[in-house]
């Protein structure tokens, strides 16, 4: 299963509408093979980086056919298999510019760049230097609306990765021990997805111990001790949509106040989920959350790391973090269409913290969940005696 | 085993010497956690791509102590890891730059830009906004040259990353099989190498039958089959130094030119590597290898690609692929302390193609292989029946 041309074809044509009700001249939409989204969505292709790096540059000129500058590599990869039929290596691109923007040499434009927050100095250097009487205008969020609100199959390619998530996460349980490092339960976690055929969205995280306390961190050396937390956060692609699931194990000789907290929290999260209605504002799942944490006295655990570290969610989709961001503040609508993970955090506890996380898909009715197991598991699945 | 506070300390003062020896006012150095090495290598710090995308952006300014920016989640763990003591979240940098870069404000002045190949437009805007009576201007390559030779600290690190290579890719040859996908041959290398401690230094290519044709892809679905070649190429890392080894594989069932192919790609692989020299030119290497394929009537085989796609290696250290490049142009000295792939890549054949890579140190008197695996075993290892 993967996403048709004809859906590719058309994301394009709508990416261009948009540029003209804009007023721009051409766009330019850049992503490189780490944050692939802006490229794929157009492409349907994800670059690999070995021997090179790749970026994926798309370029719509007024209403010419598109072009694809890609690492000279991935170009002969990518001129069988991408639909678009203009693919040039970004090497060249000082020599191919004059040619691909003809229409726009030497005259005043207005140009739209998607992805300025990755589009490398160097490039728009070049760019910059063919198109010196053009202005260069960031519209990246004219294509964050696009990829926000997702198609059926664009869903169902994401509830295929929801499930090889859960299967993964299912399967780790009965593989994690004390004893284990974190790397090692990263390998454990990797080795069921990838095994399944993901690809891997992002890296692996697992936290254990003292280092749940940090909002990111690497898989390390440390070694898993008893009544540790150990978050794992495992996010595999399918047909380069991903997902992003996460749970946290409490390890064998944990204390009362821990294993009530990661129950609660699982409790918390299950019914919440089933509570977020379509065409509600986004920062109701905050509130939702805080409601039910509050009262149980776990707010401190909550509130700091929800408004200033971590959030409650965001987007996923051929990125695993996409927009929209969902904390406190947020004040868009959830729109049917919309993949989220819905993530709950609780820090601060003694022996560190956790994370639960799903991803969901806001519907014209409600929530239709993807990842399934957390929801389907008693509230204590993940505590290991 | 970690590089020492000491190394990282000497490295930034000397990159400052580099500064004030062309006349920079101060230097600012760029990566992010996917091509980490320009600022992993002052601050041993490796970000993590997990809810936030994460830069390091090191800031060198006259005789100050430096400044580090990075993300924002990733800040927690940077300020408690790293030597450097001025560590701010970069989702600031507007807010931050008038503080940081006070001595600079309102003047004239020149400014060193480092990993501008990665620097993205948005940030750079916002660093010219404030500095705006700068010239800013690119010398990658004074970080080059430092990082091209390597300290025997972090060739200590990248003999243990090869010696798990060595163990993943003769542990794959007893894995691999007929009927596997390449994604679950990816899943079996990283398995066993991530058991071992390895963090993944960048994407795992297998590439099998036809798709041996591209210079680059990203592991499939396609099933492996009888007489395929089946090209790994599994880059750990240890510490946050990296290797880059790989092997092909012949399946069962391969015709005799396949054999005979990767039998004699083994051969000349052995016969070259011990012959480079330090203080030679490196492009040597090329000449060496197609001294021995010319004759045997592997030149058609071997040209085109190293020439125009492939090369036929290039460094290797914090990140899997650095400068140098080793091609047929390749026209600056090989120097003690290179730590360098060195590839073998035949194509064009019946079948598809092959690489087989290694990577190797250049010492005071000769060639000093971090990788043993390939130069240990016969010339038929990877010859399944």
């Amino acid at each position: 299963m993967q996403i048709k041309r004809e859906e590719l074809v058309e994301r394009t044509e709508r990416m261009r509408e948009q540029m003209n009700a804009h007023g721009f001249d051409a766009l330019i939409i850049y992503s490189d093979e780490y944050r692939s989204g802006n490229g794929t969505y157009f492409t349907n292709y994800k670059p690999i980086n070995l021997i090179e790096e790749s970026p994926q540059m798309l370029c719509l000129i007024g209403d010419l056919p598109p072009t694809l500058f890609i690492g000279r590599l991935n170009s002969y990869a990518a001129r069988q298999t991408v639909w678009i039929e203009d693919v040039r290596p970004i090497h060249k691109l000082n020599e191919f510019m004059p040619e691909v923007f003809a229409s726009l040499l030497g005259r005043p434009a207005r140009i739209g760049l998607i992805g300025d927050n990755l589009l490398p100095l160097s490039n728009y250097r070049v760019i910059q230097h063919h198109l010196n009487q053009a202005d260069f205008i960031s519209c990246t969020d004219l294509l964050i609306q696009l990829r926000q609100v997702k198609s059926s199959n664009e869903i169902d390619l994401m509830r295929k990765a929801a499930r090889i998530d859960d299967e993964v996460l299912a399967g780790l349980l009965k593989k994690i021990h004390v004893g284990q490092t974190e790397t090692q339960v990263a390998a454990e976690a990797e080795y069921i997805g990838r095994k399944m055929g993901a690809d891997l969205g992002s890296a692996t995280v697992v936290m254990s111990g003292p280092n749940t306390n940090f909002p990111a961190w690497r898989p390390s050396e440390r070694i898993i001790e008893p009544g540790d937390f150990v978050l794992v956060d495992f996010n595999p692609a399918v047909s380069n949509y991903c997902n992003d699931g996460g749970i946290t194990v409490l390890m064998p000789g944990a204390s009362q106040e821990q294993t009530d907290a990661l129950t609660f929290g699982h409790q918390v999260i299950k019914e919440v989920i089933p509570l977020i209605r379509p065409h509600t504002v986004a920062s109701t799942i905050y509130d939702l959350m805080l409601e039910r944490l509050e009262p149980a006295g776990y707010a401190d655990n909550f509130v700091p790391y929800a408004k200033g570290q971590r959030g409650v969610g965001h987007g996923v989709g051929l990125d695993v973090v996409e927009q929209p961001d969902l904390t406190i503040d947020s004040d868009f609508d959830l729109l049917p269409g919309m993949t989220l993970a819905i993530k709950l955090d609780l820090h601060g506890l003694t022996g560190g913290g956790f994370r639960i996380e799903c991803v969901v898909c806001v519907s014209e009715t409600g929530i239709d969940p993807l990842n399934e197991l957390i929801l389907a598991e008693n509230d204590t699945f993940t505590i290991l005696s």
